[in-house]
């Protein structure tokens, strides 16, 4: 980090370290997902903005999707986790994302990126322009458009409100008999809730 | 509250006024009921810790909820929420608890305290355990006891995520179309939401 500093505060025609330009790239991506939100910064602006040619962006992040994930810190790749959550029947999707999720956040380290995530949604309008764009765009919006179901993106929509509301509930506030409730039996009501919101009736 | 700290602050046996009373009352309740949480705080410690007569508490609030109240800044009273929303079919108290709460949040002031109430919980460990006091014993509970379900506190803790979440998605982070879902279309959707929390089958 302290070459990256030096870096682009010496125009000194020094070579930038591979560190120094990733994380120029993820600073100005960062200001400019939660200034724009996801659909509107581009490689390119974030590439221009870091001061970097946009060939190199794609080759450290591969994809725009990639470099929010980096950035956002996600604790898992929605790249990887939808077309498996996909695979199956319909009417189960439910209980697919269930055990995904709370599989994710039953782990230490998943849980401590979402407990991180949420917690700065709550206070800092930075971060939760990115949480807006996360579930807007990233993660449970595709799933519902993959199923074809109606409003897909409200249901996306209520699907995050479910899960912000679980983590706070079992994890920041710690209300029982919630609390310590054992994953599988966690799992079994999340199915029931999510598959609702994913193909039952909704009002737009 | 300048006359509480100065009526404190010197044993002048001089007498303290009834603001700075009950400003001192709510300051021993909030302590005590973030430190031992509802049913362990006790309105004989509480008027000990505040140097007051057992008797002035009563005399100020009543009884232990509505202290509570007083204390959390409840955007409602559950006292008076609680037998209205119990009244009628109970295959419609989804609906019905779904009207009263989009009710309080679409407005301004209880929209503001709900919202200060969910950001405080998310970031202070002493705001997160007066939400947890709130909804386990106050609100929800209450409600899903006099249903007759079984697991009437799980079902409260999670009527209490779906609220929490859902104040986190339309309100601080803002997730479309939820944040600009019409207030009849939201008492819809979280009607069924509710009902099926309240009355559906559920896993304990």
């Amino acid at each position: 980090m302290a070459r990256t500093v030096n870096a682009r505060g010496r125009p000194s025609g020094r070579r930038r370290g591979d560190s120094g330009t990733r994380a120029a790239i993820e600073a100005a991506a960062a200001r400019q997902f939660a200034e724009h939100g996801y659909d509107r910064a581009s490689m390119r602006s974030i590439a221009l903005e870091a001061g970097v040619d946009p060939a190199l962006v794609s080759h450290f992040f591969g994809s725009k999707q990639r470099l929010f994930v980096a950035v956002v810190e996600l604790p898992f790749d929605p790249a990887q986790a939808i077309p498996v959550l996909l695979e199956g029947d319909p009417a189960e999707v439910g209980e697919r994302l269930a055990r995904f999720l709370v599989g994710v956040l039953e782990n230490e380290a998943g849980r401590r990126r979402a407990v991180g995530l949420v917690r700065a949604a709550a206070s800092e309008a930075e971060a939760a322009r990115l949480v807006r764009a996360l579930v807007e765009d990233q993660l449970f919006a595709p799933i519902a458009e993959h199923l074809g179901a109606d409003n897909p993106r409200l249901r996306a929509s209520f699907v995050g409100a479910q899960m912000v509301g679980l983590v706070m509930a079992r994890y920041v506030v710690a209300v029982e008999p919630l609390a310590s409730l054992p994953a599988d039996a966690l799992v079994a009501n999340l199915a029931g809730l999510l598959q609702k919101l994913l193909t039952g009736p909704i009002e737009g």
